[in-house]
């Protein structure tokens, strides 16, 4: 398929390649540093690239709603953790998908556990979430009051089992590398205090921990037993920009027909806006605002142009290039660029459809169903 | 329905009555100013929402992209107007849609009126947008030699017919009051040079301006015929912050539900992140952000409290509130609050269903459809 003749409106493609190189990647990480990986499919939400873990021996996954643990759970995978701290009206949606399947929910409150230990008809596992210092989710670090009162309250329930800690330290996301080992450095301290404390009464424990800076970069995770990160399959530029990956490991591109060219501004009018991208944003350098760094659609996917052309403003369907003479000397309205996104996960949750390079459609949760 | 009782999971809910007042008190205005108004169906991207504009006697919208022109053409509308530079990929679709709709696309340059004027098979009207100072789209307000460009072009076809010129002056949603007045100004003035210039040619041409800030705030219309605001059907904080409309006259508020409450640092978590609401976000005075401000559902819709509590921050699912002493009196966990979004445009797109306050579900272009 020529990618450049055979779309005509915007249109997220995934290289698989690239998803695949990703997968193994981290797969061969975790093996090294004998982690368990189990992956956060918030990402992709898509059963078809799900699929693509599957060689690397993958047999748990993270996602981040119960809808998107039901979409899941429904075909392929048996034991599914919901990285949420959990929602008690949602308990029947659990019970219901508890019942066949190993199912695992974040606690980070002892009003919460009650329901659950009142409630549930099945056992569910649950992790307690920490937080660490990202200050977004989960009981304080050093309030012991809280962990042991939720645990107190599981120990009174057969159904309720304690698996262990959770972080998600996403203050990685907006850290430079020095930051992100202090950070990481955190995490691994509060897991280890934690494990340390409470490992007697609870042998079987694990600690788990997420983000995919950390687990990109960091090359100690002495106190983490498992990582659970999501973005790495897709990687994007907020990830390329801290160092997680190179532009090249950016899986997923948003194809985008050029409706009109400025030259003497040297700017472009693509089909690509919020409802497209999303509308999260890197500041370059200079102060400027961008929202996604343009590629050259070829036949095998794309190339990255050696000097940089990057949308600077988007609004609900409209993207404004900044582009340089190369990129001038190339487009003629009616030609299809790439973008690479900002946020991988928030594309593909506006796009709710891949296709891949030979031109065939991928499902995603919100959007086409696979068959 | 109780909304605090039917609710489980982030659900976006729309006031019928507020947004019928909406719609009446813009189609009152358009009238007193013998304004043509031609409201942009983006927002809601809804057939049954686009039916409540029907008994206001409005014959003709304005769509952003092809496919939400196919959307509307399919049941109700006969006269469409797609407020997007015209992107040549999609000619095939819109000779369909010709076949047996009055549409109208815009046009920004020579090359793509050429594709049209050579390849359409039905009758499309087209209108010259104009930039008079946004940046976005458009052809400058003073290249006369493009703008002749393209009405050579068109004139030499028999299926291309000039309607007029269109101006989108979006820079008035991040403008203050007298900043608005000022570009206002500047359209006005605009349109009518040029409809003074070019109507002994086109005796027939009309000018189309479309901003909800102008069309809300302004009272004088000098020069502008047709009018084609989109986010007052709904509007939201953006439209309330620079004074377009009160909050009591926001339409839509997401529903979410209360994961956990840290009482001592003034937070609630909220399921309700950016794959809901969008990232849109505003500043507040203090110079923090603010991503959506928090109502009370009741059973008739929902209550502005007296002091604000907003989300300081969002990440993909996760909404962390700022909460006030008299929010955090009274909410639990388990309870549903409510969320006036920053840009209702955008969350509309994030959610594509939504409930009314019967619990009735209304259609979406991309999610749900009607039956």
């Amino acid at each position: 398929m020529s990618l450049q003749t055979s779309i005509n409106s915007p249109t997220l493609l995934v290289n698989e390649a690239i998803c695949k190189a990703n997968i193994a990647r981290m797969a061969k990480k975790a093996k090294e540093h004998q982690l368990s990986l189990i992956p956060h499919f918030k990402t992709h939400q898509s059963l078809e690239i799900g699929n693509w873990y599957k060689e690397f021996g993958i047999d748990e996954i993270s996602v981040s709603s119960i809808q998107m643990a039901a979409y899941f759970a429904k075909q392929y995978w048996e034991n599914i953790h919901i990285a949420f701290p959990f929602n008690p009206l949602e308990t029947d949606l659990l019970n219901t998908l508890a019942k066949d399947h190993s199912i695992s929910v974040q606690l980070v409150n002892a009003p919460v556990a009650q329901i659950l230990a009142s409630q549930l008809t099945n056992s569910v596992g649950f992790f307690i979430e920490i937080d660490a210092g990202y200050g977004r989710a989960g009981v304080e670090v050093s309030d012991f009051g809280k962990i042991e009162d939720i645990m107190r309250i599981a120990n009174r329930s057969d159904k309720l089992e304690f698996k262990g800690f959770y972080i998600h330290a996403g203050h990685t996301y907006h850290a430079d590398q020095m930051g992100i080992h202090q950070i990481h450095g955190q995490t691994k301290a509060a897991l280890r205090m934690l494990k340390d404390k409470y490992c007697d009464e609870f042998p079987m424990l694990v600690t788990r921990s997420g983000d995919t800076p950390s687990c990109s970069i960091e090359n100690d995770f002495t106190g983490i037993d498992e990582i659970g990160p999501g973005n790495f399959v897709f990687y994007d530029l907020t990830q390329a920009n801290i160092g997680s990956c190179d532009k090249s490991d950016i899986a997923i591109a948003l194809a985008a027909p050029v409706v009109d060219i400025k030259k003497e501004k040297h700017e472009i009018l693509v089909h690509s806006g919020g409802v497209h991208l999303a509308k999260d944003v890197l500041i370059n350098p200079d102060g400027t605002k961008n929202y996604g760094e343009i590629v050259l659609l070829n036949e095998h996917g794309w190339t990255i142009p050696t000097k940089t052309s990057f949308l600077k403003s988007i609004s609900q369907e409209h993207g404004v290039i900044k582009a340089t003479d190369e990129l001038l000397s190339k487009v003629e309205i009616g030609y299809v660029l790439g973008i690479l996104p900002v946020h991988s996960c928030m594309t593909a949750d506006c796009m709710r459809i891949y296709f891949n390079l030979k031109g065939e459609k991928l499902d995603h949760l919100k959007g086409l169903k696979a068959n």
